[in-house]
């Protein structure tokens, strides 16, 4: 009888979660999605042997300002996808998202609904840890949903923070969801979540203002660099369930268009190239400041520009030469 | 007649700005703080230069979930501070608050209201740009208003992700503003926020479930590590200026309990070293990952391992060493 090895092997984590992961096992998968959270490394061991399952799942990001109903649209699609046969995975990086904790309970209760499908796996990505941890964790969370042959997986975030907008990049396409009162049309142009917004749906569509922001939108567009193709713009009550056909409609036209010019495969290379850069950028950070020889060393540094009344701001060249071990 | 170098000194603008800055000159502040979003490595020569003038501002974080009321708190308390004739700046590094635009026009007016005061200085970071920068760039302003001569600087987080919980590190102390509709004490909690509170406002405080989050809190923190020190946990409606007041004196006696114990010069020192590893944190990420080379090499790398039908996951670790120079 073999014993346990007395030291694990560094991958023994990764390594036991395969087999229970292509046999189907939600708790694995529960397990897994942890892994990415805690370790980071391991879950990267996993997803290589994981390799072959991936490219299955239609990735779709959701973001847009706080409160505009991302999470009852990404539900009532859920719910929709369901009808048709579809496996789904949320995951949710919104902060303000119902899905983590943080809205109203009518919403929460909506999310709760949708969650308890079994068919449905619902995650919430926790935003501690170094930043670039959470588009970090979130693609890789993605890739397990996708790998683990779910048929849908939809990303939730809040399409502020950089971190966000970034996490938009893993997915296949990307939907803005707007509402009237969350207004600012300008606002949000400058945020740079027009640019690259695949579809655009206008939530909350029966409140005054969504013929005005619709009109506003397309005359945006319109005067873009993006007239020639500018994306389709839907109304639709998540609430209520109304227009979410309309929004799952657009979302296949746009991807039959892409997929036709080959524009997916482009796509999946360009998020390839996103999920790395995420995954170098937290272990560079890790490697060069989290240390406690680094922190250690930005701490006297600090403390030897103050105690000679300087600006610590001075030692900034040193400390990047020092960390990053150049001459 | 001496005429203009052909080209620039590296701080030209830096070292134009000082004396204007030194003479109280508003556009020369608005200036500077674009300097902060824009040419960071400006602003820090230009903050090398100012470093006697640092250490005058009290610095004061105001963080929690969406829509509590954060904002007008902050506008309040403008105004009471205004009141005393203190001068004040704003900097609002939360995405979703009325004074960067993203929330209901009623606060927008209060906020434009405070602004209008001359020596009320407002300014929202913005979010664009490379992960870590809004720590960095909110760290600079701070600093610039401090050096500009502001009694307090008041800045305002979303509390929720990692680089806006950074951003209080930055600060002398942490108002932790809860409302009764954020229920959750549970998730806030877990969310680290209010183990780094140096005060809780419970703002909207006249709605039902005011007394049970009170309740709710003096027993968490009974329970904590904190049992001996918890935070004061004060109620306010900052929209009609109950209880504003009880915020000043809760921030006054946080501050002279502090003070008196040498414990505001060592959070100064700790302040300095997280302004340090933000700015370093954005410089890493700047110089080995943003670069055309470093993008360009991720890109060849993904590209050979999906043409070979391998994982571009198993690159990582080659990346790591060639993008940090490692041999």
């Amino acid at each position: 009888m073999a014993d346990a090895p007395l030291v694990p092997s560094p991958d023994a984590d990764s390594a036991a979660l395969t087999p229970r992961l292509l046999a189907g096992d939600r708790l694995a998968l529960g397990r897994a999605i942890t892994l990415v959270e805690n370790r980071p490394d391991q879950a990267v061991l996993l997803l290589e042997r994981l390799h072959e399952r991936l490219g299955h799942a239609v990735r779709i990001g959701f973001t847009g300002p706080p409160g505009v109903g991302k999470s009852t649209l990404i539900a009532a699609l859920a719910q929709r996808l369901r009808s048709e046969k579809k496996t789904v995975g949320v995951i949710a990086v919104d902060p303000t998202s119902p899905f983590t904790g943080g809205a109203l309970l009518g919403d929460r209760i909506r999310m709760t609904e949708v969650a308890a499908d079994p068919e449905v796996f619902v995650r919430s990505m926790a935003t501690r840890g170094n930043l670039g941890g959470l588009a970090r964790a979130t693609f890789l969370a993605v890739d397990l949903l996708d790998a683990f042959g779910k048929d849908w997986v939809l990303v939730e975030t809040v399409g502020v923070g950089q971190s966000e907008i970034d996490v938009t990049r893993g997915t296949d396409l990307t939907v803005v969801v707007l509402s009237p009162e969350s207004g600012d049309t300008i606002q949000t142009m400058k945020s740079g979540l027009l640019e690259s917004a695949d579809c655009v749906a206008i939530n909350k569509a029966d409140r005054p203002g969504a013929d005005a922001l619709a009109a506003d939108l397309e005359q945006s567009y319109h005067l873009s660099v993006r007239s020639a193709n500018p994306p389709p713009i839907v109304r639709c009550q998540a609430r209520d369930g109304t227009g979410v056909d309309a929004v799952r409609e657009a979302i296949d036209s746009v991807l039959s268009r892409i997929s036709s010019t080959n524009g997916l495969a482009s796509r999946r290379a360009l998020a390839w190239e996103a999920k790395i850069a995420a995954i170098l950028r937290s272990q560079i950070v890790e490697s060069c400041l989290e240390s406690p020889g680094a922190r250690s060393r930005i701490r006297s540094s600090v403390t030897a520009s103050l105690a000679r009344g300087a600006s610590p701001y001075a030692g900034i060249e040193g400390l990047l030469d020092e960390l990053l071990q150049r001459p």
